[in-house]
C-alpha cells in the first residue's frame, strides 16, 4: 500500500496566507488573531482564496444552498459515493490560524498530494467547508452541516439573524455564496474531519495525535432574568429587586458545579451577559446571560440541568426576579464510528505516530455528518495547553503535518487505491 | 408674615405635561416612563417648554456657558444676592415624572404664586435647572452644578462624550443651549432645592415633608478585569482566566458587604457589567463593571472601599485576572446648612406640616451649590417604598403640593417680603 507524505511547508505557507485574512492584532495577548465571522466581507474573502486554492488542485467546486463549499476528486469508479473530508473556515471574533482551517486547507494539501504521486482513487473524494461552524454570528453553531445533514430546514437557517438583523439568506447572497446545489448533500462513503484539539489531552499524553471517540454533550441556553430599575443611592438593599445581582449568582453557582465533580467533567461557561439599562447608578432591571454546558456523560448532563433550572427558581424567588430560559442549542453525546476510528489507528501506526483516543470537549461538523454516514476526527495536539478561540491558539507545523499525513493516508484507504 | 399657597393643580398638570416629553412605555413595569437623558433631542424640547413657562411667569431667562438656565425675578433691592431655587429636568433611561422635575416646575409654580398675590421680596429670586444631573450620558454626574460651583472647570464639561463619543460642547450647540452667561454664577444669597425623596423614610414616618441634613458620601469607579479568552468547551476549569466569573464574584462580594453590617448603612450597587468578547462559547476575556457605593458614614465608607479593593485583588490572582480601577465620582458625606434647615422646619411647623429630618441616599445638585453659600434641600415622600428611576416613581399630588408649599413659604422668608 502507497504511504503519502504531504508537503507541510505548503501546508504551513497556506496557513499563514489564510490567517491574514481577518487578522486583527489581539490587545489582550499582544498578538495577531483572527476576526473571520460567518458570512462577513473577511469570510467572502478567505472563501474566494479557498476556493482558488480548491480549483488549483484540480478540484471540481460546488456551492449549495446554505453556503457550503464542496471540492469533488473524481473516482474511477463514479457511480461510487465519495469520501469526505472537511470542517471550516469561519472563526470566533477573538480566533486563532489553525481551528477549522487545518482540516479543509489540510484536505486540499492531501488532494496536491495525491495529484503529484499520481494515485488514482476508486471512490470520489471531496473536501467540504461548512457555513457557521462557531455559531457566533448567527447564534446556531454547526449550521451548514446541520442543514446538509437533514437537522435544521434550510428555511430555518436562512431567516437567522445576526445581531444587526441581517439574516443568513441575506448574506449568502451579498457575499455572492447563495449557491445553488441542493442543501441536502449525497450520503458520502464516510466523513474524516482533522481539527486542532482545543484542550490539554494530548499535549499532556505527549503525542501530536488524537482519535477522536465522540463529541461531550453540548448545552446553549439563554436566561433572562427580570426584576426592577430602582435608584442605587436611596433603595435599600433588603427592597431590592436587582436583576444584576441574580444572574451574578447563577454564575458563581455553575462555576460551584463545575468544582464539586457532582457532575462528573461538567464544563460551565457564561461567555455574555447584558444588563439593562446599564447604568452605574441604576439598580439593574433585566439581566441576559448565555449558558454553556458540556459533559461526556448524557445523564449527568441531564442532572446538571435540572439542578440548575431548580438553583435559579430558588435565587429568582429570593430576589424577587422572573427567570425566562431560552433553548439555543441541545446535543446528546455523540459517538464516532469504531470502524473508521480503527481505519485511523492503523494508519498512525503504520507512519509511527503515537496517539491517544478521546472525546471532543468542543463541538464539530463530524459530528452532523455522523447522522448520514460513519464518521470520525483526528485531533492535532495545540500548544499553550491547547488553548483556542483566542489568538494564542498554536499548533506546530510538524503536529499540523503529523495530522494532515495521517488524515492523508486514512482518506486513500478508504477510498480504495487503483 | 404672608403664608402663601401654591396653585397644586397647575403644577400637577405642568408635571404630567413635561413627563410626556422622553415619554415611553415601559415593558417591565408596563408602566408609562421618561427617557429623557441630558442633551438630547427631548431634553432639548423639555427645555424649551420649560423656559416658555419661565418667561410666561415673567422672569428673565438666561443660559450659561454649560447650559444651565436660569430664570430670575428682580428684587426690590437690586443689589442684594439672590434666592436661589432649583432642581434638574434631565432623566435616567428608564426615569418617571418628578425626580428634578418637581424642583423646577415647583420653583416656577412659586413664582406665579408670588405675582398672583402681588408679593414683592427685597432680594431677587432665581431658578435655576442644572445639566446633566443624573450623569447617565456623560458619566459625571451633577455636571453643570459643578462646573457653576467650580468644582469641575469648564473645558473638563465641554470635553466629556457619552457612548457614541459626542461632547457635551457639540451637544450644547447642536440642541442651541451653548448659551453665553458665565459657567461661574453669582454667589446666590442662600439654595433650597425641593426635591422627591427616592427613597421609604418619609413613607415609613407617616409624612410628606423631609428636611434634609446632607448627603452620604457617594463613590463611583469602574473596574476592568482582564482574563484570557478560550474555547468553552475544551478549555479545563483549572486553567481558566474567566474574567466574567471575576466580575460576578464581585457583585457578590458587594451585596455582601451590604448585608454584613460591618460598613455601616452601605448601599453598593453594580449598575453595569459588559463582558468580551460576549460569546456563548468564549470564556470572557474581559469584564468591565461600574461599582456605586453610598454611605452616610465618611469613615466606614473609606474602610468599605479598601476592603473592596483588597478583596478585587485576592479574587484577581486566584483567577489569573488583573484588576484595573478607574475613579469616576467620589464625594464625601456633604452636610447642608443648619440655618437654612432651621427655616425651612419653622415653616412646615407654621403650615402645620409634620416632617423629619433625613440624609439624602442619592446626590443632588444641591451638595454643589453648597459648595457657594448656603443650602439645605426640601424631600417629598413617595409612594411604593419612595422607589425612583424607574417608571413607578411616584409622589401624590398632595405630597407635591405640601412640599412647593414649605418651599415657597421658606423662600419667601429667606427672600424677604417688602
Amino acid at each position: 500500500m502507497t504511504e503519502i507524505r504531504i508537503n507541510r511547508e505548503r501546508l504551513w505557507r497556506d496557513l499563514m496566507e489564510l490567517k491574514e485574512i481577518g487578522g486583527y492584532d489581539d490587545e489582550a495577548t499582544g498578538l495577531r488573531g483572527v476576526r473571520r465571522l460567518a458570512l462577513t466581507d473577511e469570510d467572502a474573502r478567505a472563501r474566494r482564496l479557498v476556493v482558488s486554492w480548491m480549483r488549483q488542485a484540480g478540484l471540481k467546486v460546488r456551492v449549495d444552498r446554505i453556503g457550503n463549499v464542496y471540492g469533488e476528486r473524481a473516482g474511477e469508479e463514479p457511480g461510487l459515493p465519495c469520501m469526505l473530508m472537511g470542517s471550516h473556515i469561519d472563526t470566533v471574533a477573538t480566533g486563532g490560524a489553525f481551528d477549522g482551517t487545518l482540516g479543509v486547507l489540510g484536505g486540499i494539501e492531501v488532494i496536491r498530494t495525491l495529484n503529484e504521486a499520481g494515485v488514482r482513487t476508486r471512490r470520489p473524494i471531496e473536501i467540504g467547508f461548512f457555513t457557521e461552524e462557531e455559531g457566533v454570528r448567527f447564534g446556531t453553531d454547526m449550521l451548514g452541516s446541520a442543514v446538509t445533514a437533514g437537522r435544521l430546514t434550510l428555511e430555518y437557517a436562512h431567516n437567522l439573524t445576526d445581531a444587526g438583523g441581517a439574516t443568513v439568506k441575506d448574506e449568502l447572497v451579498r457575499i455572492g455564496f447563495d449557491g445553488d446545489a441542493p442543501e441536502i448533500r449525497p450520503v458520502p462513503h464516510a466523513y474524516i474531519e482533522c481539527h486542532i484539539e482545543q484542550g490539554p489531552i494530548l499535549a499532556t499524553a505527549g503525542v501530536d495525535i488524537g482519535i477522536v471517540t465522540g463529541v461531550q454533550s453540548i448545552s446553549w441556553q439563554r436566561l433572562t432574568l427580570r426584576g426592577e430599575a430602582a435608584h442605587a443611592g436611596t433603595t435599600p438593599i433588603e427592597s431590592r429587586a436587582d436583576a444584576g445581582l441574580a444572574a451574578a449568582e447563577v454564575i458563581v453557582e455553575i462555576r460551584r458545579m463545575c468544582d464539586s465533580g457532582e457532575y462528573g467533567q461538567l464544563r460551565g461557561t457564561v461567555g455574555d451577559l447584558r444588563l439593562l439599562p446599564g447604568q452605574t447608578n441604576v439598580i439593574p432591571s433585566e439581566a441576559t446571560l448565555t449558558v454553556d454546558l458540556r459533559n461526556p456523560d448524557d445523564t449527568l448532563m441531564t442532572a446538571a440541568e435540572k439542578h440548575l433550572a431548580e438553583h435559579v427558581d430558588a435565587l429568582s424567588d429570593r430576589h424577587r426576579v422572573t427567570a425566562a430560559w431560552e433553548r439555543m442549542a441541545r446535543t446528546a453525546v455523540i459517538p464516532f464510528h469504531e470502524g473508521i476510528q480503527d481505519v485511523i489507528a492503523e494508519t498512525a501506526d503504520a507512519l509511527g505516530l503515537p496517539y491517544v483516543r478521546a472525546m471532543s470537549g468542543a463541538g464539530h461538523d463530524a459530528q452532523e455528518i455522523a447522522a448520514i454516514c460513519p464518521a470520525a476526527m483526528v485531533f492535532v495536539a495545540g500548544e499553550n495547553g491547547g488553548i483556542s478561540h483566542t489568538p494564542r491558539e498554536y499548533s506546530s507545523p510538524s503536529a499540523c503535518g503529523n495530522g494532515i499525513d495521517v488524515l492523508a493516508n486514512a482518506i486513500l484507504r478508504l477510498a480504495g487505491e487503483v
